[in-house]
């Protein structure tokens, strides 16, 4: 499974952390464009919080356009899919909001997202990000998938202090505020193959 | 956590005082704006009433545009979206109807939020203010916030006569009846860091 | 709380009675217009029988402009919007009826409704009034609010006959069957303060 | 009441026959035009079922407006409205079909309807009429509304003719296989007051 | 009931073959087209299975409008509408989808349908016909209605072959795999009366 | 029932795996276009999950409609209407995405899909496939169906692989990790018979 996560050719995927009954996982966000007149789909099992974090991390991306290089002409120009495998696993809840903030922001700008890289974390519309719940089991689902880095909010730094150092060893933790600081590790200054040209 | 409530760079984000099964609680009001065709789009995980109370909101700034020195001209081209962090908890309730007022006229005006400011409160369609409950509990949770100014329903003020003066001290209330009362406390002469010109 | 009944210098604000599991109260009509395309909006936490009494009213309106001395070309550039205080109470049923109508007639003309008035009943098509339950309740908390004047349908004079003198005493009653008496009983020759030109 | 069936000045509003959990019951079906762009709306706290009547008795109009002298672009400026009062009671079923379709002949073509009529039937979308149940309760509750004449589908004859005779007597029934007989007996040849020129 | 299933005279008109939890039953097809934008309205108490033939049938019509001689600009010049009586009855369950289709190609050429005949089978998108439940209860239906001729998919042959011969003397039976041998046998080289031009 | 698997005449009927509650079963994906304005339709009583697999596949073909060969301006053109037979069975799960996407290929491309082919497997919104369950079950009802090629993910060789190889005998497997390679084995160079000319 390895080259799943080392993989960033194609923009517009990240790698996600979740909780769920059973444990810890990690999971991808995808997004895509299509010509269009700027419809929204999202797909993927999601419940309606989930679907909320896609909205609000659309809706900052267009009130924000200029801060990312964004012409925003591009938004009433193209459709975006974003879609969350595995169709067969329901998911919900707001800590996928940084992760598909990151995931339009390497679509629209067509720029890799860094390897080896996932996280967690709730966005608000101001750009905040706020803490998530399941640290715990989603670092140890991000080791199993040998993953070296990981971005939480600073909130969540004392539930790194309490896991046992052999579980986070390896691992470079990026506490952060808001979505600049997410952005500035995350998005690469590279284009991504075959860049669209927006 | 301090410096969220004496940030007040960013628009559209105020302070209201909710109360759930779990006792009194802060919570934001964010918004943004971005081009458009005059959309609302409200996110948070909240109930139809508290839905209900962001349309209240924005259809009230629409019909007295004028009162608030805005044009009109505003709503049609740009999308407001309206969100109320954190999206694991459900909201309802018409509590937070004059925050979200707030909230909008900070964004159409792009003025600044006084700081250090909460308030609770039901609107009306006319721009009554009308009494909401919980205040014992939401006057505890701005205290532990740091709160300094609060605003309430004049009909509240009995509730506060009620509570044990050591939970207040250090608290200055404004008791309203009608909505330009808030505004003319929450909303500061000075435009916001990087006002947009709309 | 006297001086919500007396004062009627907005126009669309209008007095109801309403009948709940824990008795008799009080409620607002609140209408008010917005520039648009004639969309209607409805909010307060009403039922279906409710939002559909609304519906009636409004193309009551539509459908007898002219009777009411309204350019019908006003419905295709304003939006209305009518709300029912208070959020947090569930409310059903076509009683609201003649009181939506009310609303939405004073809201077109900019004209006065009349102080210290409340009424309850059902509307029709062609504008016909339906008598409506719980009028020994409605009636006293109408006494309690300080109300001087009620519109009933005659259907409902027989339910007046039944309540003991003491309680009706101080209080006129309207006995109508058709809207138009309603609207003769209801809507002055007074435009409201700052009246719009529609 | 009587004055209710009797009066035919109003287009669109015709008697029909319910039979509910409690008896019969007379019901009135109202339509209304509007300026507009050819919507329908429909009111009166009803089911799928008798929503559906409605649909398919505008749909029926449309395809057949030659056949009924009306002009067919007048589907296109005007809106329809249908409402069944009481909203209190739900209802629900096919039998009001045949009044909803003479409902909306006598307001396309502002003829009056004949007094004292009232009927019961479901409509198919090729002008049939087809028999429903609860005859007996309805005749009941015609003769308690000094409702003079009655149309009731070939098929229910049968069901007359177990009913004693002094139940029935006084009435006068019109069995009808079709929608064209239907109208020929309950639309007049006179216009309502103050007929609107569509 | 007899000159229900031997007349012809209205396009659209078909008769299907249901299977309830009373026995079987035979049931009309009715379309009717009026003009319009080519939107499709669907009503007769119906399942969500049910309506999805009505859907497939008018899509694959569409897909296929060459083949049956029609002029593909009908299909935004009109809107259809399918109606099922009786609409007391909920209906759902895909075996109607083949009278669908023979409804909407007899409405789009004006042609008259077989007399006598009846029909059950689901229909696919690319026209083939599948067997479904119920022929034994079907068949005493249609023989109980006296139609002379039915219309089963080919893979329903061993189901008839089970039945008494006294039960299916007299009726005549064209097993079909696709829909093309469906309209063969279904749809006449005559006009219907006062056909329109479509 | 062997023609039914061993007809390639059409564009856009695809073989795929389903796994039930009552053992493993082959089902048809069907697809059709005609003139339209690019909706989508689905049917088959499909579960939200199966749906979303069409959306998905949709969504992927025109974010990358030059890599299949089409010219995008035909999206806009047509509209498409996705089915899958048979309609009384209730389908839901991710399996079918891969032979979904294979479906509409076909259908844009008008090209033959490979005889005697089947298929099961997850699609992403960025090409990836991903394993399904049910495998064995799925593998048997392939063979009673005279299935000769299979397409699974890469990670389902493993399963393959614990099935007695008298089950597999004669059936060929194709494990692929991304839809490029689906497209490889499944779409022939070869037109429809009767291809349109989109
Ligand atoms: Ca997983
Ligand atoms: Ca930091
Ligand atoms: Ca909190
Ligand atoms: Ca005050
Ligand atoms: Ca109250
Ligand atoms: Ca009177
Ligand atoms: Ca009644
Ligand atoms: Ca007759
Ligand atoms: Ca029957
Ligand atoms: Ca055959
Ligand atoms: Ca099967
Ligand atoms: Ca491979």
């Amino acid at each position: 499974e390895r080259d799943k996560y080392e993989n960033n050719d194609v923009a517009g995927v990240v790698t996600g952390l979740a909780w769920t009954s059973v444990g810890g996982d990690i999971l991808f966000i995808e997004s895509i464009l299509s010509k269009g007149k700027g419809t929204m789909t999202i797909t993927g099992n999601l419940g309606k919080v989930m679907k909320e974090s896609a909205t609000i991390a659309m809706e900052f991306i267009k009130s924000n356009a200029d801060r990312f290089g964004i012409n925003p002409e591009v938004f009433d120009k193209y459709n975006v899919h974003i879609h969350v495998p595995e169709g067969a696993t329901p998911k919900d809840g707001p800590s996928a909001g940084i992760t598909m903030l990151t995931s339009l922001v390497s679509l629209f700008t067509q720029k890799k997202v860094k390897k080896s890289l996932a996280m967690t974390g709730e966005i608000t519309l101001r750009g905040k990000v706020l803490p998530v719940g399941g640290i715990k089991e989603k670092i140890l689902a991000a080791k199993r998938a040998r993953i070296k880095e990981i971005i939480l909010c600073e909130d969540n730094r004392k539930d790194i202090l309490e896991i046992k150092e052999e579980y986070v060893s390896g691992l470079t933790f990026h506490y952060v505020t808001d979505m600049q600081e997410v952005i500035d590790v995350a998005i690469t200054e590279e284009s991504v193959k075959n860049a669209k040209s927006l």
